[in-house]
């Protein structure tokens, strides 16, 4: 099967499953969804690159927004009552993160690309976490 | 911002983040991980909803799935090295979760939909599974 | 092998791995750890139970607080940066939840035993959040 | 408060809310939860030493560890249906794991003490497996 049609027809069965929420709710959803995917993946990546890319404190922020990321996403999905707290938190840890890659990444699309992902998700989480 | 044109930047970032891999891995992260969103999504719808909606056996395969799909994309992400013996128990439990949503879902557009994609996520796991 | 026996076995294993960490981290950590299972065993129990035990916002307080306290247990164990903001949240959640057994759990063993771990578990996160 | 105290109390919550469960399937959730909180633990270790302790290889071992041990316990917690293939896989990754830390980890205490819950968790999965 063609990979951008399958692409299409998975994210037509998200728009089903959330077409009763706002397009700021899924949109952060998504975000938080392919950010916790591109900071595992990034994780990957650094472990096998090694050198500064394994810095403790670089590999903790990509596990740490992978984790949340992924949480944050559930917390949304579920309309439960304390997600906007868990956005704040993910925005925060989204941004720490991304500076991290910034910082790293030079010359490295994997990190450049997980920092714009991580700038966006974050970005997306704020508002969801000062609407309410 | 457009739903759909976020869809598709965030898009753009997975694609860039998984270039060297196949278009099959690729789809079948994929589909765990919109399989994944989406039960999350239908426990919620079903335990609102109440009835036969909440027969133990249903909610379960509900909560197996979106764990186990969650589980699956992570290993197939990492290339890990026990991806294709996850990606096979991914595959038996989406299966069972589509038939329990079929059974249970004559009129239900959130439960068909829940099938539908299960159904489509386990012929790609099995895929991931036979092919290692 | 003899239950207790093995349960004081594991625990050396952890008092190892943590002993380097305060007295009061680690209880929190097993605070958070234990308080997990126990919500993903309530909510089984009540999701076989039926009735009452499936009210939407009690079965979504479960379902909150099991994610929310292994997300907390893990980022104490990494002691990541922003731990403190985990723990806090998971302090409000961990209420909330127990709040929710109590006024369902009359005279229902298991959903009072929760109540009471997550009491003990929101207590032990607050000190955690305020600490920092 | 005591942690020996504390963690005596919490034990005892366990054993209240597992009371209808044999003790082999304790013994094996426990391992589990403990294997799951000691590999991560290791994996900040590793991460913190640098050198042959950040090997690709061993990293990742560790974290698929860590992930599949927090889901076997969650599936035997809830009976669910295929928690015997859950745990068949965990006892393999659990042994790579244990390998990995023994090759690594000549005078690290840390490495060897994961080790050995790696191989006890293996074990008790193993039974888990096997007997359905």
């Amino acid at each position: 099967m063609d990979l951008q049609a399958a692409i299409n027809t998975t994210n037509q069965y998200l728009k089903n499953a959330f077409k009763n929420m706002t397009d700021e709710m899924q949109i952060s959803i998504q975000n938080c969804s392919v950010c916790h995917q591109v900071c595992v993946q990034t994780m990957v990546h650094c472990i096998e690159k090694g050198g500064a890319h394994v810095a403790p404190e670089h590999l903790k922020q990509l596990i740490d927004c992978a984790e949340i990321c992924s949480v944050s996403a559930n917390f949304m999905t579920r309309n439960a009552e304390l997600y906007p707290s868990v956005c704040r938190i993910c925005a925060d840890i989204c941004e720490s993160c991304a500076t991290s890659c910034e910082q790293l990444g030079g010359n490295d699309d994997v990190l450049e690309s997980c920092a714009e992902i991580c700038r966006r998700c974050a970005e997306s989480c704020q508002k969801m976490a000062v609407r309410h």
